[in-house]
């Protein structure tokens, strides 16, 4: 049995322990729900100053060239790169994931359509976050070509599902609610295999696992800065199109950021070549400004080190949990296998809203999904073994005695 | 003649002249681009310090229920309203104008097309901002189903483009380059007597000019915040949807945030009730927060107030520069006649680029935008008419000493 001692000998001996000073957080509380908003780095505050005081303020329009506002997306698609697998020029931060993924289905679908392809599906999960079935169902509907969103219920349907019929995969790589990991590589040859074109979705995955978009050969991507990457809330997100597919990547929210001269001011639309065609208007400079301060945090380590110890923090919840919550009616949603497991864990408790607003309300903070998930995300640039002790421990006992509320009244966002 | 000592009268009398100090200004400039990027309102850092320290930092994922993180677009857009002669609940602030007139364009197209029509035509100005074009030329392009953009040339050829075929006229409201302003009234009734929808776009006017969309018979309506309001750089866009047009406005941006219950996580897309559904994802916050501020001041005063210094600034600097500048090969693109004029002035100078670089060297910062065209912009928030006198002055001594370089390099963003 894993006792309070080991973990704080864990934390004694773990090199990413000094990462955790980089990081304000609220004391009395243990965070669990960076996998829905990361933590604040230490950094952000004094940034978002500079912008604000300095960029704003002070040099006014002339930041737009002086403080490089307008190159901000590229900048920090670059600096996100590495974290991802994708190459210089492949990525851009901006705007949100919704829209992200609404412009990298619209490609998908005209890549498609210009190889003269009659392929009319696209094959999601339905267990996918909603607003990634959403946008492809507004795509589809709107563009009034047959187009249709198929959504499986297992992942042991894709082999059979993908066909001649399939214009495009649409998976979100790690699973919002159970933390299940699909495997990439194979998937991605998979939707190759029958002509499909594949798109990740890399909300819950980037910052958090070992990605290699090209090695693993993913066609598109999108994803989101405020999760594991530390943002801010409501920071913009990205998009990442390979070079192989930049130009024959085209989409209909064709806006000036992504036009070949912006300021000719040319009555028609001429996309710029590269990864900038994937803009489309100006950015929330403040928010996209901050971005950088998480992404400083991953560069004094690497995405090995971080993997190591998630598997090893998720790990140490389930089986503490397992352990010492027995007796309680607790099932497990998350894969025990690692090569299939994000950074977060998953519990179902019949009880389990009431549960967890009892569990914030002693500090422990992750937060819950329907149906009937207790979600726990674990950041290792900022949880440490003990915590993960704590939180098991105070959940014991809630669970023990019974020390929560069924009538809890929801949260509007909950 | 005006003379300087007439302008520090005129300040001194002015009932706006206290607002100035709820902005901060640098030292040594005269600032006359506040319709490309408004000046700082001083409570944006202490807010932005809130949001990202207390909110963010210490209060975390609870956030979203507490500080009301969720419900802020509607929260600005209900204090927004006023400023524009909106009705409660008809506008929320979100995303990006470009993004925005994408949905609006899109529900108009939608809205014809169940009424039956089989209009084909969105009619816009060839001199129209160039994404307002472009995002048009998106869409269209994209449905595939006969849609074309109509470029005029002149505001006097609408009555006879404007007809069976016409599905939406969509223009901007305040010309982004001539501070030209459309009637909007007339214009509107000019679309409905045709069967047409009209989209308005009021970047440079919401803030700048008194509005009365509800009244004047407007169909749909977006506009920016980081001008004329004051909202920070890239601050999100705002779009109005008439109470009348809410029940028929669907897009297909179609993301969670638009949903009936976006918490329940179901699998199809159901919009919600209301102007809800005219948002798509999860918004950056801490640039959203900002814009606050910006309207905040606005409540000091009356638009009308505001567009009564308006058109004296705007008619004092241009009394003074061609008095002054009488000499020079300067010419006036903007009307004189009041309400035909925006809350901006333009100039044309062979040499425009350069002059406006003199300028900004020497302190007076307004912005050159092709062909030729050196922009001022006015805002009676905090430009006072002493200052108008003296950027006048630098003028002329710049064009008179000849004191420009023609061979100036360009900026990226000019």
């Amino acid at each position: 049995m894993t006792t309070r001692t080991d973990c704080l000998q864990r934390d004694a001996q773990d090199p990413l322990a000094a990462l955790r000073d980089r990081f304000d957080l609220p004391p009395g509380v243990i965070y669990l729900d960076g996998n829905s908003l990361g933590a604040r780095p230490k950094a952000a505050l004094a940034r978002a100053q500079h912008v604000i005081a300095r960029e704003w303020g002070h040099d006014l329009i002339r930041s737009w060239n002086t403080a490089g506002w307008f190159d901000l997306p590229k900048r920090l698609g670059n600096r996100l790169a590495p974290l991802i697998g994708a190459g210089e020029d492949e990525v851009v931060v901006t705007d949100t994931t919704s829209l992200n993924l609404f412009k990298a289905l619209a490609a998908a679908l005209h890549m498609q359509a210009t190889d003269g392809a009659e392929r009319r599906v696209i094959v999601t999960e339905r267990s996918n976050f909603p607003t990634d079935i959403y946008m492809a169902q507004g795509l589809s509907g709107w563009l009034d070509r047959g187009y249709v969103v198929k959504l499986i219920d297992s992942v042991e349907e894709l082999p059979d599902v993908i066909g001649a019929d399939t214009a495009v995969v649409m998976l979100t790589h790690v699973n919002y609610r159970t933390g299940y990991q699909h495997d990439m590589r194979a998937t991605s040859a998979l939707a190759h295999a029958a002509g499909a074109l594949i798109v990740w979705d890399l909300a819950h995955s980037a910052g958090a696992v070992p990605l290699d978009l090209n090695g693993d050969g993913a066609d598109l991507a999108v994803g989101c800065t405020y999760k594991y990457l530390n943002g801010g809330p409501g920071a913009p997100a990205f998009i990442w199109v390979p070079r192989r597919h930049q130009a024959r990547f085209t989409q209909p929210l064709s806006g000036w950021w992504g036009h070949a001269a912006p300021f000719a001011m040319a009555p028609d639309f001429a996309p710029v070549d590269g990864i900038g065609r994937a803009l489309c208007g100006t950015q929330p400079v403040v928010s996209l400004a901050m971005v950088e301060c998480g992404l400083e945090v991953f560069e004094q380590t690497s995405m090995a080190a971080l993997r190591q110890k998630s598997l090893a923090l998720t790990d140490l919840f389930i089986e503490l949990v397992e352990q010492r919550c027995a007796d309680h009616p607790l099932g497990l949603v998350t894969p025990r296998e690692h090569a299939r497991r994000g950074s977060q864990v998953g519990f179902t408790h019949p009880h389990g809203y009431a549960v967890m607003s009892a569990l914030i309300a002693r500090g422990v903070i992750g937060d819950y999904r329907e149906p009937a998930i207790m979600r726990f995300g674990f950041t290792p640039l900022y949880t440490s073994y003990t915590e993960v002790w704590d939180a098991v421990e105070i959940l014991r006992d809630i669970l023990d005695r019974q020390d929560y509320d069924v009538d809890a009244k929801r949260d509007a966002v909950t």
